[in-house]
């Protein structure tokens, strides 16, 4: 049984599951049929995955079970499990609680393809609202306090299989990083009354020179404070603090600015690993002024070390400007 | 100039440096005398870095110029700069002030060493003094609030040159990291009328489970919920907030138990980057009773992904339980 434990100091919860040290690693683009033939992901394969939670299929050919575009299958080497009583104990020093929660797996296409850049904005936008099914289904979970979606693409960012996934993690508790932007908005609603990040959207689309692209529903900036070079965030243009309350023009929206984001990454940075993530308002709490959903996309150009660690402050060798200058410049 | 910018949401600094992108990376292990005439930090090549701050000599042989221990020098490619106002500016979304401070880089060896566990004893509390006596040194500039001392040994852990050397950061803020650490131990004192650190020296002390080595003033720990593989503490066993304030004796037992404990490390996890880095209490901060200073060690053993950045938190797919174990057995 995975654990959820707190840190005294500071308060921090992280998940300890042994259970997902028996995972494969699988990182090298290879086109062996061989090694295809071993892909979880791959269709055809179906049965070396746990039986899906959701799948999407093509409605040109709806019957045939193999013709799948989006599977959801739980994650074989879970960080967290959804049986366990979610009791904390705790003695006079330290806090512990039954890690229960879901961890599931989202495979963006049934062919062995290795960069979502490569998918269409039809494949991406099934995507997204499969992201959406499942926050929507979980969200009756009322154990899960949160839900994060997030992708590793890349070895060097955390992926261990090569085959487009992304993953969700439910947690019963609200993490650490949402926390503080849930309390940083709030106190800036309270002393603005305005949302902050409605105020980054007005702000980057006034002085332009950390905006990268933007269509009728999104923007794509570089925010003003980045940890990473090449950090890129995007943002609905109107106030909505909930991902999976969007609607399916959103997803498409939402489907085609993340695509032109990551081609123009590949083109500036030679296809670099990244991670992306969901930054959504927690389960429980209503509709709000404050809080407002947006996606971060970090590629992974560096190595980080002692002082970002030690410190967690980030030393960023490329402004923000001369990074969203890179990107725009990347396509005609 | 360097800028801090600080994140409108979670208020966190984050230095921009574009100077820092031209230093030069060589990682690769070597022993060419070609490569070794290069590198900076060999004694004979003094001149391929700035002046030195600090320099140790060799107590048999003073008078030799060459006859260095330890040198600390101004980092080439720094994050922060000595000069510049300081001055904060906002407008009505962001804040930006001048990165001013310190960077400095702690030469470990005048020999071409890559591994800190092949330094002797002596030389490593020659170390550790250098980092005390550039720490009561930088307290004179008022406007530094914070000095963190980290090192990245090995490419995987940031490293950009394998000599062995640390480097400390002068900060005109108190970095994230640090404030929540002090902030949760004040309210842990408020709490509790004891030092959270304390706390868990005692409670490690009694349970003993995640207990690697100690000696007479230091104890060694995995800790109860760490983030990482292997995660390692030194804590001095008695109550002390300043890291800078240890004395020579200090240094010896602290010299031993580091040592000892990279020796544990490289055996059992076959010699693995790793950063290290000092948590000391913040400079303007007089004697207190709740922050209790000490130093995290790191190995660089996965790569951290989507979940990491988004949550905030971490999976550890191994146990301090089981890490300490392994550490404790390494050595006879």
């Amino acid at each position: 049984m995975p654990e959820l434990r707190k840190d005294p100091v500071v308060n921090r919860w992280v998940i300890i599951s042994t259970e997902r040290a028996k995972r494969p690693v699988r990182h090298s683009v290879t086109t062996e049929a061989s090694d295809i033939d071993q892909c979880p992901f791959c269709a055809g394969n179906e049965n070396m995955t746990p039986p899906e939670v959701l799948v999407f299929r093509d409605q040109s050919n709806p019957s045939s079970l193999l013709n799948w575009t989006v599977r959801v299958v739980p994650n074989k080497y879970p960080a967290l499990v959804p049986d366990g009583s979610g009791v904390e104990i705790a003695d006079e020093n330290y806090q512990v609680r039954d890690g229960i929660g879901a961890h599931e797996v989202i495979i963006e296409s049934p062919r062995h393809v290795v960069d979502v850049a490569l998918l269409s904005e039809t494949q991406i936008a099934a995507v997204l609202q499969a992201y959406r099914h499942r926050m929507v289904d979980l969200r009756a979970d009322k154990r899960l306090r949160y839900i994060l979606v997030y992708k590793n693409q890349g070895g060097e960012a955390g992926a261990t299989l090569e085959h487009i996934h992304s993953q969700l993690i439910g947690l019963p508790i609200i993490p650490k990083q949402i926390l503080e932007e849930i309390n940083g908005s709030k106190d800036y609603y309270e002393a603005n009354k305005r949302c902050v990040f409605c105020d980054i959207v007005r702000k980057e689309t006034d002085v332009r020179e950390r905006v990268v692209i933007e269509n009728a529903r999104f923007i794509v900036i570089c925010p003003f404070a980045p940890r990473f070079p090449y950090e890129t965030w995007i943002l609905p243009k109107t106030h909505s603090p909930f991902f999976e309350r969007n609607a399916q023009q959103d997803d498409r929206d939402l489907a085609a600015i993340l695509r032109g984001t990551l081609i123009r990454l590949n083109r500036s940075l030679g296809s670099p690993a990244f991670n992306y993530f969901i930054h959504s308002n927690p389960l429980a709490q209503s509709e709000n002024h404050y809080y407002h959903w947006h996606m971060e996309i970090l590629p992974k150009l560096i190595q980080v070390g002692g002082f970002e660690w030690g410190s967690g402050s980030h030393i960023n060798t490329v402004t923000p400007e001369q990074s969203a200058r890179l990107l725009r410049e990347a396509l005609p």
